[in-house]
């Protein structure tokens, strides 16, 4: 069965904010946003997930919302970002927010800096 | 009694995202983006909105996650948003989101065209 994707004039932002609003879900599109060629397997690879099952929910927002292609290719799925339909509807947005998490890193490597012992 | 706020520095991107990422709470903000000042009701006026008791979830989210302010001010909370903080933090990210609002409701009217009857 094909996973239901919405249209590119179905995606909403309130859906997409939804999706990016996790933790994990915006670790996922990072990233897918790094570029190669995934799969739900090699994501969790990149991301040291061991728990696959907990992930299905997520497979699901991220897809349902029109932030990721879900493809049946053999026993897998291939997951890829829209990012030419996020661009198209949303323009800039993605790159606002993988910037945004950047500049949370950041701020948390600064604030969890401790001072250097003798 | 002082509702907790984040500092600026205490902001997460996922959290803002997951505050935006509700209809009514992104409604809230763009009530407040568009100026002048408010409180609770105010608010709930402009949105048409009756279920003040709902609304003390969404008071929070929005507040917890440093999108606006929620101030006492006598038996009202006074309500602004976050901006200065938000563009400080994230710049271009509440006007992308706002932006993409707007295109939704247009793709919406857009889309909700029936053919005219003669």
């Amino acid at each position: 069965m094909i996973p239901r994707h919405p249209d590119r004039d179905q995606i909403r932002i309130e859906s997409v904010l939804s999706a990016l609003g996790s933790p994990m879900r915006l670790a996922v599109v990072r990233v897918l946003d790094a570029g190669g060629e995934h799969n739900c397997g090699s994501v969790l690879n990149v991301l040291s997930v061991t728990a696959k099952s907990t992930m299905t929910h997520h497979w699901r927002v991220l897809r349902e919302s029109g932030v990721i292609w879900q493809q049946p290719s053999g026993r897998e799925n291939l997951l890829s970002l829209r990012r030419e339909d996020l661009d198209a509807r949303y323009p800039g947005l993605l790159d606002t927010i993988l910037a945004g998490k950047l500049s949370d890193v950041a701020v948390e490597a600064a604030t969890a800096r401790v001072p250097s012992g003798g």
